[in-house]
């Protein structure tokens, strides 16, 4: 498989809006809430998401550098390999965030925690398990984040 | 954004091989190990990922079939909706797993933890980092596991 296509399920309805305008984490930022808006075509694959608490909201980031192997996080003097980055920009700009679910109206998914800009595609969302995905004894990475 | 294009990074290179094989949930199975191969022309992107003890990555599931929105896991009575599960079936079938690093050489990382088939395309690795990815008040949701 040399290439394959995605589609973006939705989109992001946030109020941040221009390229430096989005905080680094946003679940850094208690309380910080914007909505998802699934397109009408996905809607089956919804449902009321009642059990559960938190999604993974996998995003594309079409305003990224996709030709750059070198991260230069602005919040660090020098660089680093964009592997061992969050950076937006890297070959596929897939974004990972995880947002804790407000509500769910009709395909509007209200979320806290993200940090994306307005307009960004959503390629998935995937419900967070913490006894899959809490680890407890990962060790924080070296100023991937501010 | 109506489409846009993923490239695969790398390949894994699991002993899992058919469909059916491999294990719901890797990390469950403790001790399992296999490789992220990484393209040549990415490996200036990796470093030696010294510092990062965890890492998501994010899989194609290039056998997937993309045309359900909804999904009938194999251990459950019924069916529920998609983005309500991990199934591998999903509109952009992209797989997130966590992997524990075992160890990096040259474009090559060994990690614990996939539950990956062999030849699954590699789109990102990520670095996990508790901070913000492990939710320690996220509730475990209904059956989307064994």
């Amino acid at each position: 498989m040399n290439t394959a296509e995605v589609h973006p399920i939705g989109i992001v309805r946030s109020p941040h809006q221009p390229r430096g305008d989005a905080p680094r984490q946003g679940r850094l930022i208690p309380g910080a809430e914007m909505d998802i808006e699934i397109r009408e075509e996905y809607q089956d694959g919804i449902g009321d998401l009642a059990d559960v608490s938190h999604l993974f909201v996998l995003l594309w980031f079409d305003r990224a550098n996709r030709n750059t192997l070198i991260a230069h996080p602005p919040w660090m003097e020098g660089s680093r390999p964009v592997f061992a980055t969050r950076s937006p920009d890297r070959p596929n700009p897939i974004g990972l965030d995880i947002g804790k679910i407000v509500s769910v109206t009709g395909r509007t998914i209200r979320v806290a925690g993200l940090d994306a800009l307005d307009k960004t595609p959503v390629l998935d969302i995937k419900p967070y398990a913490p006894s899959i995905d809490a680890i407890l004894d990962a060790t924080e990475p070296f100023r991937i984040l501010p």
